[in-house]
């Protein structure tokens, strides 16, 4: 065990005793630190896994206490159709619409966007193979294009997976439009009304969104920004519930970009197979890692074909085609059904273009370049985190894709944030749109896929100004925060 | 009332006093046109709706009978889940995918497919205007097609509106990946788990199964080949259930045919206007009329924003393009999140590929030329079954589309002929893939969507020629039907 998972159990044991009942305040950051003998990491770390398993509560230009909820957050419960759990005077759901709306404002600098910056993406070739292949078309390209989809494409997914070390037979791949209806179609089929499923927290908002729609229970299960999943717990939520299936982001988690390392992904996968759970794995930005090699998906360690891997070629070439795929395991068969039954094809044009593209396009030559460009841009972004927010600021540094997960000081709210730095032209992804019921409201995800000028150099100065306006962005305002 | 509801509800009335009691046997066809002194037709549509509402049932070279079933069915219930309530031993699910996997069989003679013949479409120009937009693309050609969609495609959907008579505002209109999703999208936004929503009998089966994944309640209202739905039925369902939503085709039925005239299709809306229930329109076959002018929507009538009218080019332009719509009513703005929520957009190279070809490639003359092409091909079908198929067989004759849908000898059993037509490289789609119940065993719909062949008319003459081999289509053969 960790110091900081050790730290963080010693003090969830004091709270379950009552030594520390609610309301009581648990030493500052620093404090801790001196009288602990650890770092400051340390400290964030632990404190970070108890607010996650919503035990403490950091209050304003106060510090951290324990929960009024804490003997209820100690025993876990699956809580229904997340919408509903949230108790929060924000409307999660609306602040998600608000910040996926900056994205058509050109303006707005978009430091909250998912995507990287198109112009780093091969458009103009991606153009060229859709314009060279789709100029005749007949039909049996439309007949080709039907689930599972395009043989050259699937063919192409296939030998990337090989190029990772994983042999994935073509049969498994079904092509969808984007990995998020290879995600949704996969807990449709896996799931009925009223089932629990496990996800993470934080988590990405579509799976939220998604789990409120099909009316299913979840259990949420803490990512730790370093190490990743917390196996503990979901051993636990597995023995406690009725779990039908995982959906977690196993390698660059969006939004913590935190990446599970081999032997935790083999824990991982172990677990569920002992207890017959399938996971959906979320590997959109798989193609992003920055190490000179392939990170291995969980699916990698898979034995029982209960792994269905979702990708995509829309965060490393080609947004607005929405292709993308599932390796659906021993669900394969019923995901073609699936897909058959809910949008017939993904778009034929588009799946023909990027199977062109793969063949003859350079991808592995783009690749290769986008990579160390994104490892670049990172670099600056933390540097300029590093110089331009608070002191006690603290930001992720992943592996692979262009997230770092931000946490701010104690006092600042990162939806008054992403409210005043919108005043200012710049968007960001506050803490709250990756949970259901409001948390993380003291972090914030930043996109670093845009390269470096002086323009971005002036928004992170701006961001870092406006924390340190407890005017605009300090926790302690009255009234509630209005979104709309 | 129509002739033949009286006859309907002379029965009705018999059997709910117990004058009929479960296992009477009613006239033949035959004996009730000498005895009433009413067309075979007339006889024809009351038996129907009769059969419809689960209170009669044909029983093999034996006639009709009052079903065991009957008092109960009187008492109108919501049942939930289509699959679970199916007491057939045909599993439809199954069925369904295998008529669908036959649209991948180059050699099968396709009437039981869903499509026109693609040979009929402007392929080649669609791929023009396809290669043409999509050789340039950058950040704001991917941004533009962002949900609600292609500004210059919503006008041109906008336009054809205005042709049909309709001002719906571009605001109103979102892009979907073909018009399933936007049903589906529409059915997800308006319900929760365990509602009720009210469908068609007999219904496109993509409704069954979507409702199947949300968990929800149906009621089914009969549709009568030449009237439509039953208003009535639908008034006692909104009386006595707490429905939430119609998925209804008010135009060119799927598989029936039939159109609800005007001043049925204000009744409707009207109807529901009064409970205050939103109708998800299903018009996807809406460009292909006869008649010299276009069919009128539902959504004509609609006053009070209640009626999402879901279209689509796959029917008529662009099969494997995946690019349809929902013009949303008071439910646009909610549609749009969704569609954020789900699929993020619809695929770009399509929407511009068709937005391109909608502005210069000519459609109202294309559509001019299928349209009596279509209606060519329908008198040729429905001669060659007139000639080939047992006498006392009926074929509806649609106003427009390429469906008709064929009532087959009392002995005939559909889901039989279905198998033994595949052994001759026939598709059609058996009537049991209409319901949730395994009903319509004595119904098939064939596709007129293709030029009339000598192959055709062998394979209208084979399926003949097998309705009257009793060896291979009779619903008397012992043993259950096996699909898979």
């Amino acid at each position: 065990m960790k110091r900081y998972e050790k730290l963080a159990n010693q003090l969830s044991e004091l709270i379950a005793r009552g030594d520390l009942p609610a309301g009581a305040r648990i030493p500052s950051v620093r404090a801790a630190c001196k009288a602990w003998g650890v770092s400051a990491a340390t400290v964030f770390r632990a404190y970070y896994l108890l607010e996650n398993r919503g035990l403490i509560k950091a209050l304003p230009r106060s510090g951290y206490f324990v929960s009024e909820a804490a003997k209820e957050a100690m025993r876990q419960t699956a809580h229904s159709s997340p919408r509903e759990a949230a108790s929060n005077s924000v409307n999660i759901s609306d602040l998600v619409f608000k910040v996926l709306h900056t994205i058509k404002q050109a303006e707005t600098i978009a430091l909250g966007s998912a995507f990287v910056d198109p112009a780093l993406l091969p458009t103009a070739r991606v153009g060229k193979s859709c314009a060279a292949v789709n100029r005749s078309t007949d039909l049996s390209t439309m007949v080709a294009g039907l689930p599972p989809g395009h043989d050259g494409l699937r063919r192409q997914i296939s030998l990337r997976y090989l190029m990772a070390g994983l042999a994935v037979p073509i049969d498994e791949i079904i092509i969808t439009s984007g990995a998020l209806e290879a995600l949704t179609l996969s807990l449709q089929l896996l799931t009925s009304p009223g089932d629990v499923i496990v996800i993470e927290k934080p988590t990405f908002y579509a799976a939220l969104q998604a789990i409120q729609r099909l009316g299913l229970k979840v259990v949420e299960i803490p990512v730790d920004p370093v190490e990743g999943h917390d196996l503990t717990a979901l051993a636990l939520a597995l023995e406690q519930h009725p779990v039908r299936a995982c959906w977690f982001m196993t390698s660059f988690h969006n939004p913590t970009g935190v990446t599970l390392d081999d032997s935790r992904k083999e824990a991982l996968v172990d677990l569920l197979a002992k207890h017959d759970v399938p996971l959906i794995e979320d590997d959109v930005y798989s193609e992003l890692h920055f190490g000179p090699t392939p990170v291995r998906p969980a699916k990698f360690f898979d034995r029982k074909g209960l792994v269905i891997h979702c990708g995509s070629f829309a965060k490393c070439l080609a947004p607005g085609y929405r292709i993308g795929w599932a390796a659906g395991g021993r669900f394969a068969g019923a995901l073609e059904r699936a897909k058959w039954m809910t949008t017939l094809s993904a778009s034929v044009p588009a799946q023909r273009a990027i199977a062109d593209y793969l063949e003859h396009g350079g991808f592995d030559r783009f690749l290769h370049k986008l990579r160390s460009q994104l490892s670049l841009q990172q670099s600056q972004m933390l540097d300029a985190i590093s110089r331009y927010f608070p002191a006690d600021t603290m930001a992720t540094r992943a592996a692979g894709g262009y997230f770092t997960w931000v946490t701010l000081p104690d006092h600042i709210d990162s939806i008054r944030l992403f409210l005043a730095a919108l005043e200012n032209g710049i968007s960001v992804a506050p803490g709250p749109v990756f949970s259901a019921d409001g948390a993380f409201r003291q972090r914030v995800r930043l996109n670093y896929g845009y390269p470096w000028s002086a323009r971005l150099e002036r928004a992170v100065a701006t961001l870092g100004a406006l924390c340190a306006d407890e005017s605009r962005c300090a926790t302690a305002l009255a009234g509630p925060v209005r979104v709309r």
